[in-house]
């Protein structure tokens, strides 16, 4: 098992390593003495395969549980959904004291730190990351949301966890391409952070070592929430190939996973960059090639006009100016301003 | 105009007077020059008296105004009418530097709170009370909320507005039922903190100087916000008459006012504590002497039994004890803890 120490205003750890899931029990009772209860939420792919192991360790450990389970799928991370389940905890008597945790992917994730955040002004919550992209991306850094019928994440919190608990043994059961859809933010965070981590991608392709690899991203992604917990200009970082990501997931009406729009939106920056000069030709070519290594998407069939839209219209937009962010080498990128009206024209060179 | 700081987290300031509402689009340039756009929020009752003045003076100093106005009433502080709101502003594509502003009572301002604090996961917001009890209660202090169908604020967030505007000349137009709900929040805060206070509005009843004593709430109240931001202990005493407060209203199915179910409860509470030796037979006479001298209700014909059942199921209920708000002397009240088993005894006293 390694522990990395989250050190926000609320200080946490995330814990990673096989067979986990037992021990829930026991690090919440240690965490949260107080806690009576523990409304456990999750979906309806992830209950049947842990959701009674999860449930006995909390009630093994003396907390009453009473789980939620929502239909698996990005539409229940809605208001309508949300309202329920904190009626379901009203109706439960859940107080101050007592916890949520999500055991899923980053819909439940998502959905029940958001829950957690607004319920009675907030009460404590654990995130059990069950999918690698929830794992190294959303179940830390304390971003929790709903999507409004407008856009995704539109609604939401800053609310961290009190605990991350991330068991490798879990992914052994994610579909491939579910796993792959994660591999994109794990190549993101080599190209933003870590040369190593990135050759040790490109070297072991989707058979690299799990515990050492999630590990590495969950310290990348807390050095950046430790310094912008309320992501107001260094986490914008993160955004790599999400830009442009957005737009090819929303002109797909989501049927492209984020993972595999990520992968073609990163490849549309690698490539646009270098025409641009911002980016030399060598570390394009690596970008691209990790993709392809991997079997992520690098194009779309969307123009320039129609991704530019889409892209505008996202939240991350403030005021005439797109932030794009661009890589120097592999492992060092920057912030690039690009006024929105020249948007266009960059996505043209990269398609 | 006087101003009173708030040194919370993200400091703000309070302006009480007459004829503030003129300024308000001055204050807003001066405090966001980077915000273009505000979703102005009021309700039916508000709008058709201070709407256009307030939308005026917001354009007036550049900026576009959204108005969205909902129904009066407590029923319009829920999910859907949340969900509704954050639609609107998601159409007309308000960013992370825009605004909104609460026009309105506490309805409405609690509603607008949370719809600001959850929006893009948060954006500024302006309250410009124009109830007495909004202005010397909710607008400050950063407590947002809705009701679920189970009871009412179970879900919110902190969020501290950056302004807070009290135009005293708003309070003019106030139905005098309304005016006295406020009352009985404001000799909440003599009883609590203040016998100057407290002798003043003994002396001038409902004619008290209306900049001064909503000043003097707002400092009280600011100073023990500012003590504790998140609510987790000392804010407990501005709960002084509101847990049996909380359960007349609910009893009443709300036909009750807030107010008054507030003074009924200051009265039980008043009489209960002094039956146990709590609170000297000279206190006790002088809280349910003013509550009179404003006309405030002091009963209720409510049993002990159901009183206590309903005040259990509040949310502020922690574990098996409740904790009460007892007065030793006008303007110095001590927490007390009951075991839960112990509530309706001490109810029964004071009825």
């Amino acid at each position: 098992m390694t522990v990395v120490s989250v050190p926000t205003g609320n200080p946490y750890e995330v814990l990673i390593g096989g067979g986990l899931l037992d021990s829930l029990g026991s690090h919440t009772a240690e965490l949260r003495p107080k806690a009576r209860v523990v409304c456990l939420v999750s979906d309806t792919n992830v209950w049947p395969l842990y959701g009674q192991q999860t449930q006995k360790s909390l009630e093994d450990a003396g907390l009453t549980v009473y789980p939620y389970i929502i239909q698996a799928g990005e539409q229940s991370k809605c208001g309508a959904v949300w309202l329920e389940l904190l009626g379901f905890m009203a109706e439960h008597k859940l107080t101050r004291t007592d916890l949520m945790a999500a055991l899923g992917g980053g819909v439940v994730g998502d959905l029940t730190g958001f829950a957690a955040a607004t319920y009675l002004r907030g009460i404590d919550y654990i995130q059990i990351p069950t999918t690698l992209l929830a794992a190294v991306d959303s179940s830390v850094g304390g971003k929790t949301a709903i999507d409004l019928p407008r856009g995704k994440n539109l609604v939401g919190a800053f609310h961290q966890p009190i605990l991350v608990l991330c068991d490798t043994d879990t992914l052994h059961t994610l579909p491939a391409d579910i796993f792959l859809d994660g591999c994109a933010e794990v190549i993101k965070y080599g190209i933003l952070y870590d040369a190593d981590l990135f050759d040790h991608l490109e070297q072991y392709g989707p058979a690299f070592d799990r515990e050492a690899v999630i590990t590495r991203c969950i310290e990348c992604k807390r050095d950046v929430v430790v310094l912008d917990e309320r992501d107001t200009g260094l986490r914008m970082k993160l955004n790599l190939g999400h830009t442009i990501g957005h737009a090819v997931e929303s002109l797909s009406d989501y049927t492209l996973s984020h993972g595999k729009s990520v992968a073609i939106g990163t490849a549309i920056i690698a490539r646009a960059s270098a025409a641009c000069g911002h980016t030399a030709p060598d570390v394009r070519n690596a970008i691209l090639h990790i993709l392809n290594r991997f079997g992520l998407p690098t194009h779309t069939a969307q123009t320039a006009a129609a991704l530019t839209e889409a892209a505008l219209s996202d939240k991350k937009r403030s005021g005439g100016t797109i932030r794009l962010i661009l890589p120097r080498e592999i492992g060092d990128c920057f912030i690039h301003p690009l006024p929105a009206e020249d948007l266009e024209d960059f996505i043209k060179k990269g398609l």
